[in-house]
């Protein structure tokens, strides 16, 4: 049984979006709530900036749902740095519990099942926040941007951006109901090229879906989408395959949030965005306000996470994939 | 409200500890489940010797339960290497959901707090692994343990051992009850020396305990013991002093697991045990079993984490502390 239905509905009563420069002339580029056209957001490094988005993000969402620090029993966060360092730092002014998390570019559905877990063992009101920086995770997985390594055509754009979710237990104004759950196994496929983490995913995010879908009984064309996090392009195609060779050939609803967040006639892109801020601020800016306003009915948001750090890497290790699901439901229907 | 009364009461059903030859020389030595007198744990690098600390513990604390893969909902795991990476390359052959988490040495009851909170939403049997390894953490953290870098009188020694729990919803044969749990808030107290974690978690886990006692109006005395995670000789004093200055003078039954898991005669270790490890070793081989024999018949353990990276560390910023605290009594009192 990995499909978990709460007893008691959580809801996502907020959200909100932070984005670079490069987010902001993107295809969603609008819907953000907050916005840079310096990547540094004012900071001195990468790092800071990068905690400067989980700041900006949580305080605009509790300020979107009136709610204030002391009405948060728990924080879950995470990002891309190493120990969690975005969110230590970026958080630290909260005087609210916190728990780090991580899940590599699926932090935002690890967390959001925690708290939906949360919600249901009695914590009224959890946050969520992630983020990623283009500067700060490229410096520290692979090179500096600032030498201008070439960049292989399977490699995805690390999204510098956030976003942070306020999940409870009512539902008056809110989002988006929780409706299931699908946390994600470990997917090893053997993949060593830290430049295709479509690849290293696409096996973890079929393997959830298939696992969803054996186990509920429901199939994708129940779903007004199905969303994967950030698999881009090439990760999109195998994953497609994989999902016909296990009997759903028909996904024409798929979208993926690396694919959705970049105007496609950028060439630095390559295969798409990725970052645990991508899933995230596609779910923040474009996917909860559609079930919100009853444009969507239901979906599901699968965000995956390619597992590796620099030394794993450079050890010749694997990069195995993760891929956690959530289901949304409008609250309206 | 920060203290969390489970309504599902959880129990540890079984654990799980495994050290290296410093560990195994230390005074817990013949309490662990497994010890190594080769750190490599026989593999050819540091990081997957602690790789293989979290694959044995999980599959020994398994064995003792007499449980297998399939009766475990989900995983929680954490350690100080980069994106998790001894719990995933450890674990990796598990196919069970996986949750990664990160509260630095606080991990192992960042871990069973989240367990609780699981088993209270309804998944039966969760299962908390972490682990550290000096060589690792040292070379990731500071220098290569190769160098023969000079350690301050203020450091510690990171732990080579971790632990795995089981926490499930049966009481029958339970080594302990899961009373009440406390999640922790970051403390930031301006310490930038990383050879120093003592005095960075010792506020934080006098925040804790404080919002403990006030909260449930209970105090030290009510307690066999009051533990922490591994504040060391330096924090453990700063420690009582904190508690004294906020009215709790007499915390003589205060003990770190941090002085308890090495041989006081062993002058490297200069302040103390320290590590994701270092508590939870501590909590799997002495504390648990005396609470399943009856021996304690209740405690509050608190594991403190330093929240810091090599990066923010070399930018200049602080180390906030963090303390994670769980009730844990006997299930035959």
């Amino acid at each position: 049984m990995r499909v978990l239905r709460p007893t008691v509905t959580p809801y996502i009563m907020g959200c909100a979006s932070v984005g670079g420069n490069k987010e902001r002339k993107g295809q969603l580029g609008d819907l953000f709530d907050i916005t840079y056209t310096d990547d540094r957001f004012g900071k001195d490094t990468w790092e800071e900036a990068e905690s400067e988005i989980q700041r900006l993000s949580l305080t605009k969402a509790m300020e979107k749902c009136n709610i204030s620090e002391k009405d948060i029993g728990c924080m879950f966060a995470g990002d891309l740095l190493n120990q969690c360092g975005a969110s230590v730092f970026g958080l630290l002014d909260y005087k609210i519990p916190l728990f780090g998390i991580f899940g590599a570019c699926s932090t935002a559905a690890e967390g959001l099942i925690l708290a939906s877990l949360s919600v249901n063992a009695g914590i009224d009101l959890c946050s969520v926040s992630v983020s990623s920086h283009n500067c700060s995770a490229e410096r520290q997985f692979r090179y500096p941007v600032e030498y201008g390594a070439l960049r292989t055509p399977t490699s995805q754009w690390t999204v510098t951006g956030g976003a942070s979710f306020i999940v409870g237990c009512r539902k008056e104004n809110a989002l988006a109901e929780i409706k299931a759950v699908c946390p994600g196994i470990m997917c090893d496929s053997g993949i060593t090229d830290a430049n295709n983490m479509g690849a290293a995913m696409a096996p973890a995010a079929a393997d959830t879906f298939i696992a969803y879908f054996n186990e509920t009984g429901e199939s994708p064309e129940d779903f007004d989408y199905i969303f994967t996090g950030d698999l881009g392009a090439e990760g999109s195609d195998l994953f497609r395959l994989l999902m016909a060779e296990n009997g759903y050939p028909n996904i024409a609803n798929h979208r993926d949030c690396g694919l959705l967040i970049y105007d496609p006639r950028d060439e630095d892109i390559k295969c798409g965005g990725s970052g645990c801020g991508c899933s995230a601020a596609v779910l923040s800016s474009l996917i909860l306000p559609d079930l919100k306003r009853g444009r969507l009915k239901n979906v599901l948001f699968a965000a995956t996470g390619a597992l590796m750090n620099a030394a794993t890497v450079q050890q010749g290790n694997t990069v195995p994939g993760i891929c956690h699901l959530v289901k949304l439901c409008s609250t309206g229907g």
